[in-house]
């Protein structure tokens, strides 16, 4: 590398030195990481150093298109070099992230690009169409990068100098939205600070360092990619892109590429393990799985296949994972079975979170006897500032200062939080409350089950029933008699689903099973409830 | 455990939970890690739960004896319980501690109990006497643990209810006094944001985890142990206390007991390696080294007995470590000679540091060449907040905002620091500093002294002994033996001159002794002095 590749430190006349913010991991990282290789994105591979003067010279081609402090930057990408480029030049300058979720509809996007009040949009090339569409419709500056004119690119060249700027630690770095199953999405604001904190905690609790290579499975779209663009950075590691779930690339880089994390939601885990090429590793790779808690099934097909899982819990409003399952080395002694029951658990708060907290309606803690159930309460740094224009919804979501989660949880009497269903999941049958996911955890434990998904059918007598949808794997011979079997001898009664239907899943672009979709099918059904 | 036991999660009356304090740690610590063991001193056990409601009983006490936020609690401690109990109850309070060196004299120490103004001393048995004392002429309450009494113990079972109180994180959290390097000792301002951001770093850098038995054979007294107190407890590790280095005592610790970190200057580390019982052990130790740079003879020999070093530098001004010597996978591949020298350099900020950077005298980087020097300069969240009532040396120590070190520094190619001098007239022995400047005061106060230089001599135990030269009086008699009499009884006896020899000064033309000249006569000499 030439002197005048290494960056020039910032100067005390454009800096405060003690703002909490992620990008400063990428000037510390472009220093003393200089050489390492930054990114792998397809036939690309840039250095830090290379990585940082990208992301300077993207500081100065956002300046040059007007962009100024608080602005709104949307961005439509696959996990990609210009997605890690936008996490760290749009709050470089001061300017607000909006990361789209690649899977909505155009009149979806239109939705979020107009709320944020966005007023350029960035794109990869697989979503150039797309991007231009809605930026006619929004009647904003669009920027495309990898297509035939390949604008991005042709700015980055003939980019004057950077234009770093500071910000306040605790104003707006990004506006994620949510899925909005229950209407419009909402937009949680992130600040500096948060994300800030978070990396290091990611850091922390995966022990990610300069030797290792992060494969980028989880959407970067998605919570920030869970702070991991900064965290992999702040921790000297490759990051290794991968524009679209494909099981069978991800193999190859597994197996190739010498991956040592990633990070993705226990259905995709079920993929990769599900894959043809799934075969033991020859060496030991970290994932870290959330969005719902892996099953004992699971757990111990990836364990055999040299993947180790750490469970994290977390929400687009706490920076992805603010509750981590901590693991204490005791629990390596126990059977596969103790050990998959203890990790599916969510645990507590990261080395850097707030406090979490399980509580009543009244807002005490409940006892912790692994049974009171209460609602997951959490509150810290990592927790969102509200939700962008929308003061409503901002309070409905906390309360005393505390986000509501909508997670029905029990604390173990080692203080360790386990979910037993989403608050609107839970499924209340002749007046007793059934957890969807106990019933899928017993019906994922038969070996020909993939995966499985259980809501409640409107029902005259009971108010609700459960129904199953199960995925069997390929060449698996029960049948749904065998099935309900199998699930009475493992459950109470009340619990056992009354009708099981073998199927493909409905799932959302970040994995998670849509048990709305499933729901839905018994909208107009006598006796319903409703559906949220 | 039983259910009292648990401690109750704080409630949103009483704290802001965005607050960055270490003593967040605990807290955390006292959830996940509640019946893990948190501390062993000697025959004494205690696990984070019982470690929590200790640090609660004691914020009571600590009330009860009328300190209020913003008071100061002076600690005249070994590593024992009780400093780890004070680290936290003290800012638990609102309170500031103020950790005294346990090899200063009495005066000293009244010097810095007055400046501090600190309204309680309390100490550990090894020091009740000099607590006593130092009261007395402070006329300030003494709490003495461990003697017959036993008041700590007492006061402590008697406790009525825990007394936290929130804190401004950029508030005081502790006062730690140098050496003072010229003339008295001066009060370093650690405020609470750079105390959690920088037990954060440590964890990262060490990968220590609830796994992990950290060995307390760094002073938890000098700089605040390098904020190891709050970072062994947020990784849920066990603190293993050492009252006194006994390097016998390290090594059945390190065989037996399972240690898997500790943190020790490099003369400490030759100490280990050339005890008797030092032989190879049949797991890896992490040890993190600073103060001076780990030579590579030592190196090699640390690793084969198992013990890999990291090297960090820093200051009292700086939290301990704000740099760290960045390992580069790569570089493991380099014969051992050649990783001991890239192992020698001070490296790079730390993960949560903020700008670590080397200056010529109007401020600007020196080119990366590993030739030119210029001052290590630093900024950022873990540097001090300023020297307690002393305005002066807080200007004199900072430029635009910059902490100047006194350390003269290369950067090499890869933007690694490397220093070159120590700040000259440094001695550091035992791993404390002796401020030259200060021994010749006491010298020159001697009616036959006419002056007095007086440097550092390597020494194979102590790594430097200090050494004086003085120009006697025309007609005076005193004789060498007087003149270490008179020093002993001034000084604390490590600062003590283990040779003194009568000479006239070598001096510029300007009249400025020349200390080089000097020090230049020990040039590949290693010398050996039995005791302090």
């Amino acid at each position: 590398m030439s002197d005048s590749d290494r960056p020039t430190p910032p100067t005390p006349a454009d800096f405060t030195f003690d703002t909490l913010r992620p990008v400063a991991f990428l000037e510390r990282a472009a220093a003393v990481f200089a050489d390492r290789t930054a990114i792998v994105d397809g036939d690309l591979a840039f250095t830090y150093a290379e990585l940082h003067r990208r992301v300077g010279r993207l500081t100065a081609v956002l300046d040059g298109l007007g962009i100024r402090p608080g602005d709104r930057v949307a961005a439509l990408c696959s996990n990609s070099h210009e997605m890690l480029e936008l996490h760290n030049a749009v709050p470089g300058i001061g300017a607000v992230l909006v990361p789209l979720n690649i899977r909505l509809s155009e009149a979806e996007l239109s939705y979020i690009v107009e709320h944020s009040g966005a007023s350029l949009l960035v794109a990869t090339v697989e979503f150039a169409e797309a991007a231009r569409a809605v930026g006619a419709t929004a009647g904003i500056r669009v920027l495309v990068s990898g297509d035939a004119d390949d604008e991005y690119r042709t700015l980055l060249d003939g980019a004057p100098e950077p234009v770093w700027r500071n910000v306040d630690e605790r104003g707006l770095l990004a506006i994620n939205y949510t899925s909005g199953t229950t209407g419009r999405p909402k937009g949680v604001m992130y600040h500096h600070r948060g994300a800030y904190l978070q990396s290091l905690a990611m850091a922390y609790h995966t022990g990610i360092g300069p030797a290792s290579n992060y494969l980028w499975t989880l959407p970067m779209f998605h919570c920030d990619g869970w702070c991991f663009p900064w965290a992999v950075t702040a921790a000297g590691a490759t990051h290794v892109c991968l524009r679209g779930i494909d099981t069978a690339q991800i193999w190859r880089h597994l197996t190739d590429d010498g991956i040592t994390h990633f990070s993705a939601a226990p259905t995709v885990l079920t993929m990769i393990a599900e894959d043809p090429a799934a075969a033991p590793l020859d060496h030991i790779v970290e994932a870290t799985t959330g969005g719902a808690p892996p099953s004992p099934a699971l757990l111990a097909r990836m364990s055999d296949l040299g993947i180790e899982v750490t469970h994290l819990y977390g929400l687009t409003e706490t920076f992805g994972p603010i509750a981590v399952n901590q693991w204490q080395p005791e629990w390596n002694a126990g059977s596969p079975e103790e050990r998959a029951n203890l990790k599916a658990r969510q645990g507590i708060g990261n080395i850097a979170a707030g406090v979490v907290r399980v509580v009543t309606p009244e807002g005490d803690d409940v006892p912790a006897d692994g049974s009171t159930e209460g609602e997951l309460v959490a509150r810290g740094n990592n927790v969102m500032l509200g939700y962008y224009r929308d003061p409503e919804a901002t309070a409905a979501a906390t309360v005393n200062g505390w986000l509501r989660t909508g997670d029905v949880a029990v604390v173990h009497p080692d203080g360790y939080a386990e979910i037993r269903d989403r608050s609107k999941d839970v499924i209340i049958s002749g007046g007793e409350n059934i957890a969807s996911v106990e019933v899928e955890r017993v019906l994922d434990s038969h070996p020909d089950v993939v995966e499985s998904a259980v809501v409640g059918r409107p029902d005259e007598r009971w108010g609700e029933v459960p129904i199953a949808y199960v995925t069997i794997r390929d060449g698996g011979d029960v049948d749904v008699d065998e099935l309900v079997e199998f699930a009475r001898e493992r459950l109470a009664r009340f619990k056992v689903p009354k009708e099981i239907v073998f199927a493909q899943l409905p799932k959302t672009s970040t994995g998670k099973i849509q048990k709305t979709v499933l729901r839905s099918r018994y909208e107009g059904h006598i006796g319903q409830t409703g559906d949220t």
